[in-house]
């Protein structure tokens, strides 16, 4: 691999000089008067493509959508395939080309679509710097290093790029279904570099995400918004109601109050204890996020596993209520409750709404109210979860002790990666989560930033990842 | 009075066809560009005055206000005297010349600024027509009865009307509370007609009003909003403790469950119970106006007694939480709950924030939570009682009796009318409440009307009401 780190090091300007490129075209997904920039953004990639000579390039084109008033043409999904020999295993890389949406006036200290690398640093500021431009680009500057030092890729790569992550992945996941026997047959193993390491030191491997079941808890008892001058004390009020019911689903210290939703959660063995030992996290880290004091657990291991792998429930609002400044004395006819619980294995969406149904009847009987109760719960994401000693996971962990002289953290992530469910359901082989951002990168967020460290040595990685595929035992 | 009743029957078109010429001045306080007709509602006032031969006419101009983002002139509080002889009790009387917007497009059988009568419902329609202009113009006819007929009228009238009631009133406070020593020195009682009949049959009097104390009760922990993947099962989430405050605070059917809080409410007396028989009420009405059948009470009694005279309180929404359609997994940094109490004889707002707050501490503790709150409350209106034995309701009985050949139901209502209090601090004289319109009146809704019947025998009511404060026993 040296001659490989070499090259990189070699030309690590020019990937910066090209990331500054990519940055420059705004792909934002979530505005119609981008939309022309998320096609700019995915034309330059598949030209790339093909200066690189990947065959079989393919743009999936999902439809139309509705978008601020207008109907646009949704972006492609692109496929392409560099081939490197049939005894060689074949590995599936996802990431995305659209990006969140910025403005200077927002709190950037430099034009958010103007690349600019702060040299006293080491960070290079840019929307979708870290979020996912340097991710997917390093995947070809992997490529094109093999070719320049006239060797062949260890491993066939598929990649699968898309511009509508940061707006529902809108018609990917029908594409990844239908592809699944066919463009994505061969695949052994998928590789997805959309996250972040736990802190700012350490690289990590994630190999777990929490599902989500979202609910609407609707009463109604008036037609109309009644005055409460008029009928307050008279009347049962559906927003008191929904203050006693929802009260009653969780408590100020995060712990799930319906009967039986605890049931379910897989126990914490002693294998996975030991994956909290030396994690790069301190509480500090969770106070200079939330910028608070405000953690429930004293202890980096309980904060972690109730992120990871322990179910929370929250509290989201209220539709149909007052919600604007000042004080109005209405007596609203019909308000919709919003919460979700994040959910962890061995939970099932199917039985967690089933339990907050019970909960919910239950409580509601008791009121005494004459109002009536719906509850709905439109979609329920599941909660993903990896063998850490899956080759996948072996492979990637000897090509970070390689490029980092480190073991890297194994972190899950709190929130969910939906795309990353779809390929282990539809493609049945194990998928890996391997960051190449820092925690601290701002995704999202103003002044968004990728360390040129962690983007050089990132291309490293994949490098590295790769010849582990094609070497480790399977 | 039988020559004043044939003046008024005989002059009923001309009544109805000024009532069309006043409802046509879209008077709509609420609108800077309907202010300009505020102004033309009050000249046409003003012009009316001078003609019948009030003296001292002034208009007071309480300044300016800032009203979707214009600055523009308050209308003025018109103030004017009509003397007939120093030894005559001086009555004074209040209304409102502005109007609630109103738009056709909202629902309006008609045009809501051009007069319609329904000849077959004996219905006039129009915005303004109950509330509140029918009954400003009345006390202007009977003057111009008496004039007519060559008789001087039994008292000394002085009539205070406000431009702004229907956007709070602005300035008149400080103008009452100015004039008290002044232009009203001499007044021995007050009417205002600006409320509704209990029912559709019965006229009634009104002695009393509840006030209203509102809170807003702050919580607040991390400094921004943060995502429910990331954060939620590790941080005290700010809306999860203001559900369980707020749900602490009133039961379903509508208790106060706040300690303390019902200590000091006067306690229903004999002769208080007996005012609760034959109302011109049922339950039907109540289930009508709500277009449900939620109310809690099983008897009128039991219904009105928590609408007049017993507190409520009620839940009205969360300002910082997700409040829109569809579903957000945001965990809010600051929620701030927004409920108010409905209070009664002989509770006061500063007792009724101390119990609040008292409460609130506790139950904050309780929850033993990182996050912090703060509870306002930001100003409480007391609540007001009037002796129905005083001389002015039995003046005003006497006059119903005469005109109706019925008793009044004598009533309270559940929401405040603030001037009333200001009237009775201000001056010190009884106040009384002469309603003129129906419930079913629609003031503030679509289709507003007033009936012919109400208008006709509500100028006869004004008129008698004068005599019978001239004559009646003090
Ligand atoms: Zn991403
Ligand atoms: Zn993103
Ligand atoms: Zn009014
Ligand atoms: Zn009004």
């Amino acid at each position: 691999m040296d001659s490989v780190y070499k090259h990189i090091d070699a030309h690590a300007d020019e990937y910066v000089t090209r990331l500054g490129e990519v940055i420059a075209i705004p792909s934002v997904s979530g505005d119609a008067s981008m939309r022309d920039h998320v096609f700019a953004m995915g034309a330059w990639l598949q030209a790339q493509l093909k200066r690189l000579g990947f065959s079989d390039i393919e743009a999936h084109h999902p439809g139309k959508q509705q978008l601020q008033g207008k109907e646009i043409d949704l972006p492609p999904v692109i496929l392409a395939s560099y081939k490197s020999g049939t005894e060689k295993p074949t590995v599936l890389v996802y990431g995305h080309y659209d990006v969140q949406p910025a403005l200077k006036e927002d709190g950037w200290k430099y034009e958010p679509f103007t690349m600019v690398e702060e040299k006293e640093t080491g960070r290079i500021y840019g929307r979708g710097s870290t979020d996912d431009k340097a991710p997917i680009i390093s995947w070809l500057w992997v490529v094109e290093a093999y070719q320049a030092l006239g060797k062949d890729l260890p491993v066939n790569l598929i990649v699968c790029f898309e511009g509508m992550e940061e707006s529902g992945s809108e018609g990917l996941d029908e594409i990844i279904i239908k592809e699944a026997g066919r463009y994505f047959k061969d695949v052994d193993c998928v590789c997805i570099s959309d996250n972040y390491w736990l802190g700012t030191e350490k690289p990590c491997l994630t190999y777990g995400l929490r599902g989500v079941s979202y609910f609407f808890l609707e009463i109604s008892g008036p037609a109309k918004d009644l005055h409460s001058g008029v009928f307050g004390g008279t009347v049962h009020e559906p927003l008191t109601d929904l203050f006693h019911i929802m009260s009653k689903l969780v408590s100020s210290d995060g712990k799930i109050l319906i009967p039986g939703i605890y049931d379910d959660v897989a126990l914490v063995t002693e294998a996975e204890e030991s994956l909290y030992q030396n994690l790069d996290f301190s509480l500090a880290d969770i106070h200079n996020a939330t910028e608070s004091q405000t953690t429930i657990h004293a202890s980096v291991r309980d904060t972690l596993m109730h992120r990871w792998r322990f179910p929370s429930l929250s509290l989201h609002g209220i539709e149909g209520a007052f919600y604007a400044p000042g004080a109005k004395t209405v007596i609203p006819a019909k308000v919709v409750g919003k919460f979700s619980i994040r959910s962890v294995p061995n939970q099932t969406p199917e039985r967690i709404a089933e339990l907050v149904k019970t909960f919910v009847d239950a409580e509601f009987s008791k009121l005494g109210s004459k109002n009536t109760y719906k509850i709905e719960s439109p979609h329920g994401g599941k909660s993903w979860v990896a063998d850490v000693n899956s080759w996948n996971f072996v492979a990637a962990k000897k090509a970070v002790e390689k490029v980092f002289n480190t073991s890297p953290d194994l972190t899950r992530e709190g929130g969910s990666i939906p795309v990353t469910l779809t390929f282990q359901e539809a493609l049945g082989k194990s998928v890996l989560l391997l960051p190449m951002g820092r925690s601290d990168d701002g995704a999202h967020s103003t002044n968004e930033k990728i360390d040129r460290y962690n983007y050089i040595e990132g291309i490293k990685l994949l490098a590295t990842y790769l010849e582990e595929v094609a070497t480790v035992e399977k």
